[in-house]
């Protein structure tokens, strides 16, 4: 049995214009276990959508930077000066651009695609810069090396007293392939991409929140919820 | 004809709990006009409901203290240090405590509802103090005078070269009356308090996001949009 769900948001419940679906808002109310959020946006993003759709104020934002353990406690685990060091370095060499969300961002840099990923990440490894890029299809984030979602989601399971086996993992992206690694069943949308699916239990058929949807009836029917 | 919507969302779009309703979600779908999210909420938070139902990033905020007009443009309207000065002379008297999303608020400041707020008003009234306290059901704001949501969507409708008699606003408290005074249509949902019910020309049936999308199906029938 699933104790509960780790579950990304852009391209997972919303489609690909970032727009939540109406089928993914239905499934989360379907859901008999709690359904924890993980994501590379900020945590007052993150806060807002799960006071919107019902889940706990326990998730993981930033990719694992920052973690909130319930609406009074905020905890960061990543460094944004190493960041910021890495960005004035990179955009030297490459035209990087911040998103203005950036406003409310802890730990990482959020920036638009007009750079050439591949380039800047063989720069920062040659560089030795302590920084991974990632690529999550809305945006381009430079982030401390030493998180993920998956560091994030063992604090979260820590502090839950879930066995991270008992999670399942449910996302449509590279960034999350750090989670799928931890848990004890991992499901990705139709969208998902090559990576995610060749490390998922289930790939939906259907894309986007109406795949999250069919990956809740699956794990019903299967009764593993 | 209605050319845009003013749209408030905590007890509008969402349930008493604030957690959105599948049936508004689906309903902001079948909108051939802006809807501008108009609402207490802070920024952060606001911009975060417009990113989700793909609504436009020009909203009214923290009830009129804060327009956006763009991604990347923001205008700060009312004075919080007005409201930090009001908050340390009325707490002396009365127990009142901040909600901790106080950090993304930028002109107002949320209060629980563990304080006697007619008796807080009267105060703030006999001592001259240049704030309002607002209840909207999920928060009491104390928040600038000379704003409110009103002040707000004139900006608005001023920025989108709209006649504000040509939007439409929904909302279901006190803190929509001062919109509802100034469009050209004015309907509330079932759960709408008393006084916003007496300005109406519309008053939903169904309570909560059943109720706008009740709303959004009438104007639809009445050729308004």
């Amino acid at each position: 049995m699933i104790r509960a769900l780790a579950v990304d948001i852009d391209g997972t419940l919303t489609d690909g214009n970032r727009v939540l679906c109406p089928s993914a808002v239905e499934a989360v109310r379907r859901l008999n276990v709690p359904m924890i959020l993980a994501t590379g946006n900020t945590h007052c993003f993150t806060r807002a959508v799960s006071v919107m759709l019902g889940t706990p104020r326990i998730f993981v934002a930033e990719n694992g930077g920052v973690v909130s353990y319930s609406e009074d406690e905020m905890v960061i685990l990543a460094d944004l000066g190493i960041c910021e060091s890495a960005f004035r370095e990179m955009s030297r060499v490459f035209p990087m651009q911040r998103y203005n969300s950036a406003r409310y961002r802890f730990t990482d840099i959020a920036l638009q695609h007009n750079f050439d990923l591949e380039k800047a990440s063989r720069y920062a490894e040659a560089h030795g810069l302590p920084v991974d890029l990632i690529d999550t299809a809305f945006a381009v984030h430079i982030k401390d090396k030493r998180v993920n979602k998956g560091t994030g989601l063992e604090h979260v399971a820590e502090r839950m007293q879930i066995d991270i086996k008992d999670f399942a993992a449910i996302g449509d992206s590279r960034s999350d392939i750090s989670m799928f690694s931890l848990t004890g069943f991992r499901a990705s949308v139709g969208n998902a991409s090559p990576e995610l699916r060749a490390v998922s239990d289930y790939v939906a058929k259907a894309k986007y929140g109406q795949g999250f949807a069919e990956i809740i009836d699956y794990m019903i029917k299967m009764k593993m919820l």
